[in-house]
């Protein structure tokens, strides 16, 4: 299958074309840029050298619908809402790492992004590629919408206890932390490493547009508005998302049914792996894979459950995910090309 | 004033001698080290150069009463409990940085510290120094416990709350993140550069020891017996303590009125600074100092207050206290010796 | 082919193991480990989980001997000397990542070891299995030593303008820089996070093992007894090795001669790449990879050649080399799971 | 004495402001900034708090004149040559820690700044401010041009040699290694956390304005022109330098001889401290400090002389020298608010 990336430059994109180089059934055939066009992305990322050797295009949808089938985008949030919808006319399927289709609601999009929304009539037709939770949707989909870094993290380890009923709704607490690389290769003093090099920062506080994405699956799973806490933490790493979970546990359930219920969920998962009681994830235990772990604590003097899950942010929680959603799509094994061992240490 | 250190070899030990040498009134005159008695501290230390030069020696009780006034002990859990007697007989005034004499309840250390606990009349007699709260219990101490380094960052976040009544004891959340240095200069795997870098890792889940003492603070002011959520995570950086806690309102309070609340309370403290609304601290803005910074943050949509605490975990929490005791007990101005500015970046 | 690892449990074993994953002819169905024999490569590596579920055992020459038909060796100096031979014995190939079969001189193993050498038999016989430069030797051989991590960047550097004879052998320093990991998961007070992170330190400074290694290669190529100068640095990162190397030139030689000459000699290495004229490559360039990237300047005032040579420490620095040497011993094509994409960043 | 700081918002600005609070006969009086002038220094660096509270503003020459008896200048190259003519003849005593004034050939300044060099008049009177090297002429000077960071490490680890004749001049190779905030708090996508961590950079290969620095003290001090090798490599770490010298002795001298010669050179200096034989500084020794800490040793296999220098690049390397420069330019005790122990981990 012939595909393309538009915003091909960025960390999501290149993340996206080492994927693919990995990958036995796709052709890269375009890199667009918006921002660098004209340039070899060996200029770029001379890692890349031995890969791919390519210039990056101004983007040019009739060109590219007649050569691709398929386009990622992994563009900064505001350019598919205007952008996608050309893509779809011409009848390219499309998949997008930013978050202009995720929310259902735009007057959530509004809020949050602070940008007007796309178009309803999208929003409506496109799907949250979550693939634990949707994949039958996302085999007929033509438009992507792929979850968010912290929204992955996060709802894969809570979909067990919301499917099941076992929370209290109103008692979700998310302390989250992520490396860096979830910022791009923009320049700004904030990401600058004297800046983050032995440094924890909370960082959007309250005003993450990750929040409504949680809530709106929380809602479609339980019907319920429930509003979440919700905190970032920038950590000193490149790559690796963690999500604390804490809720209110309604039943008294022990640690070993919490964990029998999250096995019997996710057994058929490739990609999702629950530790054993009394163990819990490292970031670098997933590094580089499109792995989810996650472990489980309950707290018997508060009767809490305490949710552990990490992923990768640029693979699990963007790129990764991205090509897992185009495995579906095309039907091929969900697994094609994604396969990889965390590299460790 | 002579002083001694019992555990000079480890980093709270050396942060002492390092905090001792620009101390006006102190003349440090013992260094004590079960492990490494007979050496020359530089052999261990050679940035201590120009500053000490000083073997460490084998603990003489006697010897040691003879020559020093007061004692600071920087060793691991389950040392002073028996030692620390011997001195106090002696009339040496001991400032405890280990964790031995925090707990009041005998069985919430044998609990949570696996050891048998100290004699209770010792434990009875010892003020738990943390100055913003103990001032004037400490001015007349023979036996200081000082406070773990996360109970010192996360009390100094709720104690206005708590001492105000205005939130709900049962839904204290902390999801506290550290780095290294807390674990001392012991090997361990899990402490090998290559094991935490490019790493998140919790730890403790569930059991760490610092809960019953933050617990203990809590009953202490409010009567009641609420227990925490409060989950420690290990972070790549080797000083710093960020303490994230979420807390139920139970009025609707807004963001400036509780800001306004903790300027009130703190107005007098040297060591405590403020982020105005909106700005929060990250662990950088304190590094190297004994403050501790707090951000503030309520979230109208769950009703939630959010306080972020940072200090550094071997200054404000642990051996920079120390010495802001000992300030309190000689009845020198508080801030003696400690007023340094962070280092940055 | 079946193969087995001895010292599985190491860093070089668990990426042997990683690559073997992605290795198409090979099936390991043996792990061998001293010190941790008895447990699941699991307990110790989680993020292993969905790719191998395997004891460590005890070793049993025999019992490997019949059942795998090479062994890699991921162990610490001193332990292959006496092993190999028994292995050979039984027609088992070996390919030792440890250093014990490299130095052709029993007097330099014993001088820069500070063990007793191998027998020299077996030291004649082993191939250096530098693939760059033993292609054909390799490919008969039944005793692979790895090269070190160190010779195998500085060499691979320093390897066209020897041949060419176009710099004084006498005027060769080496300055590297190395992560952590070279170090393995050993707990040492040394590389504990704490006092590597933040920090730069020369060690081994005129010890290091690796210096008879690179002279031997000098002198193989040259013919002439050329003593080097060489200092290695660790440096705050997990992976990566970097040789800064500054050779004088005997000839007036061009930047554009010495590209040329480079690019020549490394036509069709597919593992070698040459940065152009005024780029120099960076270690995350080639970070979790089997490439050697190299940069070259020609210094017109000195008329000093300056080679910098990147690679990762624990693939073409160890398993991945050995891995390639694998594929040439067994006849496959030489990239055979090893041609995948650096991960950046 | 009343001193002000122009370009006090980077990263070597807020180094003079946390030293100056800690010095104790100097007001700091005036804060200029070209980019952010009219923000209060809090808004960019709330780790301040508590000790400035103090805008940033414009430049007017005439009025910080009046104010200030010295100005520190601590901008980026190419503004102080326009900049400091005027406050001399103000008669404001200036010293600039940019690198305007330490080249006295203008045609070196044109080559290696690429920018047109200061007025000679001025490049001749400036003082170049290594107090070790020129404390009487720094006495009497009204424009001291404060080292760069790399020649203050290299040429500290080299004067006694350079003073003894003792090594072939010509062969002096320096690697050199940096943390991060020598580049300024400035954007650019090289000083991305990202781009940095986990990686090992060499930069400016050939082109380092800091060659042309060195190489005038060794011809000031030798009366040769012997051009140097130097490559500097970016770390990843915020402070330190180390600087790995290599040089072919042109004596027999023996490690011990060599030491007492380097022991003898500083055993007045406040501020250089020399390892044992056998030991080797790192930069976490010295962190924070204005310390340069030498180790050395002779290759007798090459007859080499390797030196290693550390020094904190934004104290000795720059700020702290700055006032160092003070303390003896004033007639203070040349140790005045810089004895303070480094921090350690």
């Amino acid at each position: 299958m012939k595909v393309g990336i538009v915003g091909a430059n960025g960390y999501s994109g290149i993340e996206l074309i080492r994927l693919l180089q990995h990958h036995p059934y796709t052709d890269l055939t375009k890199m667009i840029s918006h921002s660098t066009s004209g340039k070899n992305i060996l200029e770029l990322y001379p890692h890349l050298e031995n890969f791919v050797d390519m210039s990056l295009e101004h983007i040019d949808i009739e060109e590219i619908a007649r050569e691709v089938d398929l386009v990622f985008f992994a563009t900064p949030a505001g350019v598919t809402k205007d952008l996608i919808p050309d893509f779809l006319e011409k009848g390219v399927t499309c998949i997008d790492v930013s978050g202009d289709f995720r929310l259902k609601k735009p007057e959530d999009y509004k809020q949050w992004y602070k940008k007007s929304p796309a178009n309803d009539q999208y929003l409506q037709e496109s799907v949250y590629g979550l693939p634990e939770l949707n994949r039958h949707k996302i085999k007929e989909a033509k438009l992507i919408a792929n979850p968010g870094c912290f929204p992955t993290a996060t709802l894969l380890g809570l979909i067990p206890v919301l499917q099941h009923k076992v929370i209290d709704l109103y008692s979700i607490h998310i302390d989250a932390k992520t490396g860096v690389s979830g910022a791009g290769r923009n320049v700004n003093v904030a990401n600058l490493f004297t800046e983050v090099n032995e440094n924890i920062k909370a960082y959007k506080v309250g005003h993450h547009q990750h929040i409504p994405e949680i809530e709106q699956v929380i809602r479609e799973i339980s019907g319920e508005e429930a509003p979440i806490s919700f905190v970032t933490h920038l950590i000193p790493i490149n790559r690796g998302i963690m999500s604390t979970i804490y809720c209110d546990l309604i039943h008294n359930l022990s640690i070993e049914e919490i964990y029998q219920l999250y096995k019997e969920m996710y057994k058929n998962e490739p990609f999702i792996r629950i530790r054993q009681v009394g163990q819990y994830p490292t970031t670098k235990e997933i590094f580089g894979s499109n792995f989810c772990d996650i472990g489980l604590y309950v707290d018997e003097r508060t009767n809490r459950l305490i949710i552990i899950s990490v992923i990768d942010n640029l693979v699990k929680g963007a790129s990764g995910q991205a090509i897992q959603n185009l495995n579906i799509l095309a039907g091929w094994e969900e697994t094609t090309g994604l396969m990889n061992v965390p590299l460790y240490p």
